[in-house]
């Protein structure tokens, strides 16, 4: 079994093997940017053990030349960025869901999700090196050096893809470093893709080759695994045909403290969660201590211009003794919030589950 | 009483002065492109008659030097451009919102939205050539020559305002012409603007001044009006501090036919409506026959590129005898969806009515 590389007693681990971990919600609540030891882990397979002196990573497809390099290669060749952003894996909440009906997957809690300052190159950077074709249509494919355990199908290479545009935005990054230090294993050393805005699969680790293609990836990841399936498909009826890729991820937002099932004294209770929006501010966050019949207004802390990050709020509520239902919805800049019941978003592979989050507390 | 240039029996007239009228949904469902006659019409105070010969708007503020033009002098020294769009107004569907408790504003059903082609210039051409300061944290306020009626307060000049980043886009236009034919005097003529993706609002028309400054229009519209306020908020307690200005608008979706209270002979069934997002594609619509119980998926139609234009789809039903609540939800490119109940949008304004849309329907 695979031991985190700083492990830490209460991490809450999914599955061993393949490794998926997250976070206690206060810990995962502790700063605006999330300690690489807090920072959830979903992977599909066993960790690769890559030397990150030798290895390298092929650019091919539609490109004037092949490229190959090795990271430090790839550092000597170009101009780092650091960018903070954050990763999110599309089952982040699943948990909720299955509250509703059995799903797919692990049962993630709010915590499979992080902040982190991600320095690597600009892949656009890259591509340009290699003469890469610009046409919208196209796609940048990335395959990885772990072996995906594919539920229903051979394991092959973990492979996923992104759009063109995308890849030419110069945000998506070949990262080598997280929160100032060299990659860790669980992270994708030496080299990962870091595509913010995106669910986190698409931000493939243990980078092999990059490809630019005229579709997307045919991997397992990319054409049967991460889609959005309407709410009467089933695991045994499933078609690719009737799915959405899941690229971009819908309004969030979750309590972080107090945790579902505390005890609490009588008196007042920071209440304090996350919110994001894929692209867009956050404007409001509602909170309600009475099950989502009456609201108020978390104070929406202010941590600057931060386009790919997380929001982070907080309000003091004065519970009386009792059982209580917290919950939370936030609202973009575009007046959209979200839905309240995890029915209404329900899947049968449990992804993008964003209804209101709610907690019950008791207060003694 | 104000007489629309071309009107047709069966507008929905909220107030004839001033004029707001919305057409009944299966006219507007008919096209991609909404007819003139069948475009809603949404305004403040009484229509403003201008000679399009000598009207002249002037362009001031955090600009190198003032700028004054007819449109004819605008369409001699820019060169056009053509834009299919959305405009919706913040009411839309308010109607729904009022079923849950009485908010202010008219009641407006689904029609209060249409998409047309719009000829005009680029704003931001015009800017440039008036030297303006492109700040990013300028605003652009655009005063017209209508004397709205403002609830609770002095009457006074229509005046809104957009963000400089949005009105440098090239998107926003300087607007003389409505599907290639000059505006109408209700749609704003002889010069309006056309600000895509934005609510209508801040498409001020018969436009009089456009002003480069450092924050946004003081305006009643701009100011107070148009504000999207947290469910606690009422009438007589308003403070515009606990509102967001309502830019951008939520997703949304209504279904245009059957209509509402439609006795039906049994058999086949076509359901028809619209579905809108933001900047964002429609990536699914699901419609149920059994009040969200079960769902099926719509088709949607393809009118090819349209950034800022609506999604249009259908569905073929089978319903038997009996009666049945239709209810329409879409689905973003983000995975993001409508909220159920009015309720969870309710604000006393009534803005951005954008829960599912329902319609009881009878089979005989």
């Amino acid at each position: 079994m695979f031991v985190l590389s700083n492990p830490k007693r209460d991490f809450i681990v999914h599955r061993s093997e393949p490794l998926n971990a997250e976070p206690p919600l206060d810990r995962l609540r502790a700063g605006f940017v999330t300690r690489t030891e807090d920072f959830y882990v979903r992977s599909h397979g066993a960790l690769p053990d890559l030397d990150a002196a030798t290895h390298k990573v092929r650019m091919t497809g539609k490109v004037t030349r092949t490229l190959e390099f090795t990271v430090g290669e790839l550092k000597d060749g170009f101009m780092p960025r650091t960018i903070t952003a954050v990763l999110q894996c599309a089952g982040n909440r699943r948990a909720d869901m299955q509250q509703v009906e059995k799903t797919t997957g692990d049962p993630w809690a709010p915590g499979a999700i992080g902040n982190a300052e991600w320095t690597g190159v600009p892949l656009v950077d890259v591509l340009r090196a290699a003469g890469a074709s610009e046409e919208k249509d196209l796609h940048v494919a990335f395959e990885a050096m772990d072996v995906a355990e594919n539920e229903g199908a051979e394991d092959g290479p973990f492979g996923v893809s992104i759009p063109m545009g995308k890849a030419m935005s110069g945000d998506v990054l070949l990262t080598w470093a997280m929160n100032g230090n060299p990659l860790k294993s669980e992270h994708g050393a030496p080299l990962r893709i870091i595509v913010p805005g995106y669910a986190g699969v698409r931000s493939a680790k243990w980078l092999g080759e990059i490809r630019v293609q005229d579709k997307p990836s045919d991997a397992f990841q990319q054409a049967k695994d991460y889609l959005l399936f309407p709410p009467d498909m089933r695991k045994e009826t499933q078609d690719p045909a009737r799915g959405t890729t899941i690229y971009e991820m819908p309004l969030n937002a979750a309590i972080c403290e107090p945790a579902a099932g505390a005890e609490l004294k009588a008196g007042r209770t920071e209440v304090r969660g996350y919110a994001i929006a894929t692209d867009r501010a956050i404007t409001r966050v509602d909170v309600s201590s009475d099950g989502g019949r009456q609201w108020r207004q978390a104070t929406i802390e202010d941590h600057g211009s931060a386009r790919w990050s997380w929001t982070l709020w907080h309000l003091t509520l004065d519970l009386p003794v009792g059982e209580h239902e917290l919950v939370v919805r936030a609202w973009d800049a575009a007046g959209q919030t979200q839905p309240a019941r995890p029915d209404d978003v329900w899947n049968f592979k449990g992804y993008l589950s964003a209804a209101w989050h709610r907690v019950r507390v008791t207060v003694a």
